[in-house]
């Protein structure tokens, strides 16, 4: 026996999606809560599956013969019989999948009409024009979707009638000229698939079924379902919906519209929409007649307005969220076609959470679990006001979001200068380094014509919550002629440009940004996300002020705070380099003295401000490369300078012979400022073999350091170890920036952190020179220091040998960039650029491993490194920092596995401490 | 009570090394085996851990209470009686360990001399002088190792007394003279330590024993035990043995001499040794009589040489291991003092093995098991002539092992040259690049002045069995002159040099070699090894000659055939570049198709070589970019090039001007070839145009292929999925090389190995390729394909997930080298270079987790990967290739985790079958 395959939407359960489609479960749910929905029935997605397992396209046994019983129910409903020549009842049919799924057979309006019923549904309306033209669209919409003729044909039809009675448009077409399309129409059928249109009511809604469900392997929809990975399980079939026709278009007691619950632009609670008279829904899409705000109705039909307002009231009592419904109104009678949740922007799906709550429509956890926590990104960031229309010269990545104008500047150093100053600059650059440090810090934004967004640029953006546009291939930067050019257009240093991070669009000029606005409903929104969370969010920040403004995001604590970005500022730098350029360890030393200070007061500044939350500080971890230019640019002006040295040389020597010659050739020469050569004669040969010189030292010293894989190369922990000097400088700077808080009563707590770390060995090495240290301030301030000591979590052989780690490791702090990278073998640089966007695109990899954390191999390592670390020291504080902590997947996994918090960049915050009520509120179980 | 201390030779068990120390076990073995030791006795190491533990330095209760009874059991041995001034007993006393341990006291010897004693020694010998003698060589020994007084004080005092006397030697000094030094050695103690010199003999001999404790705590041996890692469990005091002296100078009936039980330079079963008549061991080793060989016993002493013969078979029949031992023949008594397993070279332990199987006294399993796998290496790898004298011009790291001599060749292009008109080179350059792999095929050596152990070109050279120096920081290499400075000496492109890969050393000049010895021994016993290993060995081999030749050593297939050395040998490599510079799929594919059928000849001669055996081959490997000049070198030669192309242009204008000025100059300047500006204006500057373009070409393509981190790249299966036509040429070079043989009727197994795979949607995406040209491979040649395919795995992420992998790889194959850099996030070139040796020498490290496989972090992985591989895949074929697979500890691994099979460089492959048959008869837990 055959299961039962049909059910009415009285009977239907509006929970089972998957059985009934999203549609039909809603019309059921509808239905079923009293909502005025016109009668009609739902064909299960069993039903979908059985046909097109039989593998012929025919509907199962049996099933016309429920079909016939529910549309005699709906015949009752609505006192009109299908078929009937005198008082036919017309349905609309459509597909409906569990998945919102485009792709899929559209919707067959007027179903049931032929050339008796016509004249019925004339005389029901008193409207034979009206009764033709609902015949000429079932016909195209039948003609079109259930036996596949192309709209054209029938266009092409409409169109000759058209042009033969000289109607403008269809609204000019007689009744005669409508008949006259009709049996065009009919003729384009019978010519194309070789037999006649059904005339007969049951065979039409025979074919618009069995269309339905063949559907579902049509090309596009297969299509469809594989590009989003729609996989076999999550979709089962479409459902077919047969719903009685209801008319808008009956007179001016009749209309169409569609409304939102609340206002889907601010989330007010008061219902929006807007609706047309005497029209069908597709008139309201078309836009030829312009509808009014719903609010009129309130004074043009105020029982259908009070209606409507009830209607509202019950859909967001039952579905505890803002709808978006769609509604038709015949002949004074208020139909509800169709509800769905709204989609709102975030400051609208903030405020609603919060009202909804505060109208006891939501609980707590309700009204945080709605919200996407990405979601909220766009309330973090400045945007564009979309109110301003400009065209973009240029499109990169959208690598960090938010928008920023400012004058163009092509080099760090005077990004930093007129920074200064107080001008609003954005650095334009080729691509970046760390070297470029302090251009960042200085500049509202960055934009660079290479690299993806996971290009230097980009991470230190995002780190910093800055805008960023990456590898903006439309821009080249000729940095030496300080221009830029941008598509056609020639941008000078110091033009004003707009970039914006959201989209990867930059425009000329500047263009108005909206601040992001933080406004009292996100404030009580994340403290409701706050008691609910288990992760703590910390916050990355590098400087006093970025520590400042993470607590405003509600940061509690700093998870990362890397010391390498104070090494790039512009007053250290140099400094930085002597070190590096040094030939013994006195030079060294006497650079490191001088940095001692700085770096003291750097990390006393950032105590202070995130006081009494601890700040987690990274020794230094890049490679001392890092902080030389490239070596192919240094061989590159070493040639140049030799070459120009040469020139200069040639010059001065033709010049002296010529002064022997004719001295007032000469000075005739020399008056001529611009020449190129009488500039040249100008320059110091000399002070060219310095520089020159110089130079040619660095270069031999990049030699020296160069390194075949520098992300695991000498840098990190071994470099701590090597060359014990620089990280003794940094504890000697936190513990003696920790004893000054001491003295003058501010709490702080500094966790010194050791990156790079791959066993035990290393971290007790280091831990020497801590207790070693410890006690020379100690005795030098007269005080007792309390910090806690730990290790960055990013190599593998450390998540395999946790537990030995925790005999000096007071915390763990996982570095999931770094573990991704060795996980995969990737280098996440190389990868972005080279190979994973193809591999995202092929499928081969589902996500990009460094933006949402891999559970497969990451994952399980990191599950490893906290069970066994835990069980070996149960009180071990376990964070990870880098961008996964701002992830909300990520976040999830970080709570399954039972982190104590999450770090990721200020802006971030919020973002996260949604992200982490979500996990603690919804389990998921992961497969590793 | 405290514990039984003192144990007589005929009671101490002679197996408890721990507690009677490794001297004291063995004097106690041979005395109860029956072998004619001197009477003695074994104070234990838990007398001197008590002695230690006491804090003062004092002996335990009653331990001199037991000493006097043992002393007693020796006197009434001897019949002589300690301390007795008309028949004296004298004893030797020394330390000894469980370990044995330089830098504790040595001995004292003809201890319980005293002034009365003196004279009783005189009467038994009836030599007073040799009574006074024993008595200067007493006290100096007692003075330094018991009192702590320096040689030089006692020297001093023997080189008075023998310049008043005119002694020239010792062997001049009269009675009288040696009176007097006994006198004064007498008053150096006193006057240096404040103290008589003890004339009572139980102070002599209870002194002696604290010394012999104490000495366990001096500093020369906690630094040895520090620097050997000698931790406390194994380490735990030493014995102290007291042995009755005896004499081997009392007249021609005495003797001293030492002997091996079999020829230790042969391992030819026939005794082997040197002795003395009339003479102290001392004599012997201080080479002032020249001893005669042991055979000359027979006719000197017959019947003393038949109880040497005895004793010989004794000890060879109970320690079941060819002995190296001391004897003394005191009046015609012979006396066994000491014995030890004889060190012997590869060849003799072959020998003795197998022969002493034969002779029934090992079992195969013994025979094998006494063999150091990596001892065979000296029989594998030619070595140079021991007895030619020569001194080093430098030295640089013993980076591949044997010897070699050649004309020293500066680029790769001119060895190849040479080598293939027959010359043999040595390849010297500062480093090598894969680019040039063809001049190492063609070399007899390679010579670097940069890099380590695990350079480029210590690698490939160890891979093809080649020798190498690597990193000979005394020469520096100027290619642009065709000549080296080594240490002060300029060799000349073409001079002849010689080096040593055991040793690191470097020679001018052609110094004898001798060829390795596969004897019939050592195939007799690595066929046993074979009989007892459950590991299968292949090698790894690039060409048909090294497959060729690893199945002279033994292998059973190729484990790894790397397909990138083949495109490095010079006839591809042009088309390689060809094929890197295309800038689109036709002209990239036409390279490709040139490819194709040399390729196609590599496999199937490879494949020939080794049937029937498998041949493992893998894909493309390394980035693009290595096959390109380096990018740095690239921007250099074109700033160069465009200098010179700026002189020549110059040169030719000068020379232009002077034609219509003096055209007499011009003919005169041109005929004198060596002026380099002549030769300069005989340069094309077309010519020099279109080099400049192709650099730049190359450099432009270098750029675009630049990467951050090579080695976590786009290479392997990557770049085969991105640029899929390169592998698509090696999967039909392979399937059409195999269709080849089938139908030639070779029998062939090749099995196609996919690098750096990461999961399996990577594997199964080139299974495509497979499936796809296997069709029409098969069709085209009309037969059906057998072969395997696989993965490297070598990822981190491919361990954790290899169930999955498993869905289509019939075979695995570690990679532990890669695994390795991944797994500590070390990049082995930087590592070795900059940090490793540090790590290393501070312990932070144990051992170069590139030579030994880690455990603790890539032991595990491996673990996982087996254990959930298997699962999922029970046939699944495992294996490992890389250095590792060589190594005899990692092989051990590799066993206990249940792997196929290994894979090493061909020479190896004997040293890895041994370590494979000890790897399965003793098994080994690991901690992990």
């Amino acid at each position: 026996m055959s299961p039962k395959y049909v059910f009415s939407f009285h009977e239907g359960d509006g929970k089972n999606k998957k059985l009934l489609g999203g549609k039909g479960a809603g019309l059921c749910e509808m239905t079923q809560i009293g909502i005025h929905v016109p009668p009609g029935f739902v064909i299960s997605t069993e039903a979908c599956l059985a046909c097109l397992d039989s593998g012929t396209g025919e509907l199962p046994d049996g099933l016309m013969d429920e079909v016939r019983e529910h549309i005699q129910a709906v015949e009752k409903a609505t006192g009109r019989v299908f078929g009937d020549p005198d008082n036919p009842l017309l349905v609309s049919v459509r597909s409906g999948s569990a998945l919102s799924m485009p792709g899929m057979m559209d919707t067959i309006l007027n179903l049931g009409l032929n050339s008796s019923t016509l004249q019925g549904l004339a005389n029901q309306t008193g409207n034979e024009r009206f009764a033709y033209d609902a015949k000429r669209r079932f016909i195209q919409l039948f003609g079109k979707v259930a036996m596949g003729i192309p709209d054209e044909e029938f266009d092409r039809a409409l169109q000759a009638v058209k042009v033969r009675s000289g109607a403008y448009s269809d609204v000019d077409m007689t009744v005669d000229d409508l008949r006259e399309v009709c049996e065009l129409f009919r003729h384009v059928v019978a010519e194309l698939r070789f037999q006649p249109f059904p005339e007969d009511v049951w065979e039409q809604l025979t074919i618009a079924i069995k269309a339905v469900f063949n559907s579902w392997m049509g090309k596009r929809a297969v299509d469809y379902r594989r590009e989003f990975n729609i996989t076999p399980d999550k979709a089962n079939g479409t459902a077919c919906n047969i719903v009685a026709m209801v008319f808008g278009n009956m007179g001016n007691d009749s209309g169409t519209g569609v409304g939102f619950t609340r206002d889907p632009a601010t989330g007010e609670n008061k219902m929006f929409g807007e609706y047309l008279v005497n029209a069908q829904g597709e008139d309201v899409v078309a836009g030829i007649r312009t509808p009014k705000p719903i609010q009129a109705m309130a004074l043009e039909m105020p029982n259908l307005y009070k209606q409507l307002q009830e209607l509202r009231d019950t859909l967001e009592k039952h579905y505890l969220e803002v709808q978006d419904f769609e509604f038709t109104i015949e002949r004074g009678v208020l139909y509800c076609l169709q509800t769905r949740n709204g989609k709102m922007n975030a400051a609208a799906m903030v405020r609603t959470s919060v009202e909804m709550f505060e109208e006891g429509l939501l609980n707590k956890e309700q009204a945080l679990l709605r919200i996407n926590p990405e979601h909220l990104e766009q309330l973090l960031y400045p945007g564009l006001d979309p109110d301003f229309q400009a065209t973009p010269v240029a499109q990169g990545l959208p690598a960090s979001p938010g928008a920023a104008s400012g004058k163009c500047v092509f080099d760090a150093d005077l990004a930093e200068h007129l920074g200064r100053q107080g001008e609003k600059v954005i650095l334009v650059r080729e691509e970046t380094k760390p070297e470029d440090i302090h251009g960042f810090f200085a500049s509202q934004g960055i934009l660079t014509s290479r690299g993806g967004k996971t290009s230097h640029a980009a991470v230190v953006a995002r780190g910093m919550g800055k805008p960023c546009v990456a590898g903006a291939e439309g821009i080249s930067v000729h940095t030496a002629d300080r221009l830029a050019m941008m598509g056609d257009k020639v941008v000078h240093e110091g033009d004003v440009i707009t970039i914006d991070g959201a989209t990867g669009n930059v425009y000329l000029g500047k263009i108005p940004t909206i601040e992001p606005e933080f406004s009292p409903q996100l404030h009580t929104l994340l403290d409701w996300a706050d008691q609910n969370a288990r992760l703590g969010v910390m916050a990355n920040a590098d400087t006093p002020e970025d520590a400042a403004k993470a607590r405003t995001y509600g940061a509690v604590g700093i998870g990362l705070c890397r010391t390498e970005r104070m090494f790039n500022a512009s007053d250290r730098l140099p400094i930085v380099v002597d070190m590096i350029l040094a030939d013994n360890v006195e030079s060294r030393q006497e650079a490191l003295d001088r940095l001692l200070p700085i770096q003291r007061e750097d990390f006393k500044g950032i105590l202070q401000a995130m006081s009494p939350y601890p700040v987690t500080i990274r020794l230094l971890d890049p490679p001392m490369h890092e902080f030389l230019p490239f070596e192919t640019e240094l061989t590159q002006q070493v040639a140049d300078l030799r070459d120009l040295r040469q020139t200069v040389s040639n010059a001065q020597r033709v010049l002296n012979t010529l002064k022997l010659v004719d001295p007032g050739i000469v000075s005739s020469l020399v008056e001529k400022p611009e020449g190129l050569k009488m500039r040249l004669v100008q320059l110091d040969v000399a002070v060219l073999d310095a520089t020159i010189k110089d130079k040619e030292l660095m270069l031999q010293r990049a030699r020296v350091l160069r390194e075949t894989n520098p992300m695991l190369g000498h840098r990190g922990v071994r470099l701590g170890i090597t060359n014990p000097e620089i990280y003794k400088m940094q504890i000697r700077a936190i513990l003696e920036a920790t004893a000054e808080c001491v003295k003058e009563n501010i709490e702080a707590h500094p966790e010194i952190m050791i990156p790079q770390v791959c066993s035990v060995a290393e971290l007790k090495w280091v831990k020497g020179y801590v207790d070693e240290i410890r006690e020379e301030v100690e005795n030098a301030y007269g005080l007792k220091l309390d910090f806690k000591f730990g290790s960055m979590i990013e190599v593998v052989h450390a998540c395999l040998t946790s537990a030995q780690l925790t005999e000096v490791a007071e915390f763990f702090s996982f570095g999931t960039n770094d573990l991704t990278q060795a996980t995969f073998s990737f280098s996440r640089e190389d990868a972005e650029n080279k190979f994973l966007p193809f591999y995202q695109d092929a499928g081969i990899i589902p996500e990009n491993p460094f933006e949402a954390l891999n559970v497969t191999g990451v994952g399980r390592l990191m599950k490893i490194a906290v069970t066994e670390g835990r069980a070996a020291r149960p009180d071990l504080k376990i964070g990870i920092c880098g961008e996964h902590g701002g992830h909300p997947a990520s976040i999830r996994f970080c709570h399954h596995i039972g982190l104590t918090y999450v770090s990721c960049s200020g802006p971030r915050v919020p973002i996260a401490r949604l992200a982490a009520a979500h996990a603690a509120m919804t389990q998921l179980n992961y497969d590793y």
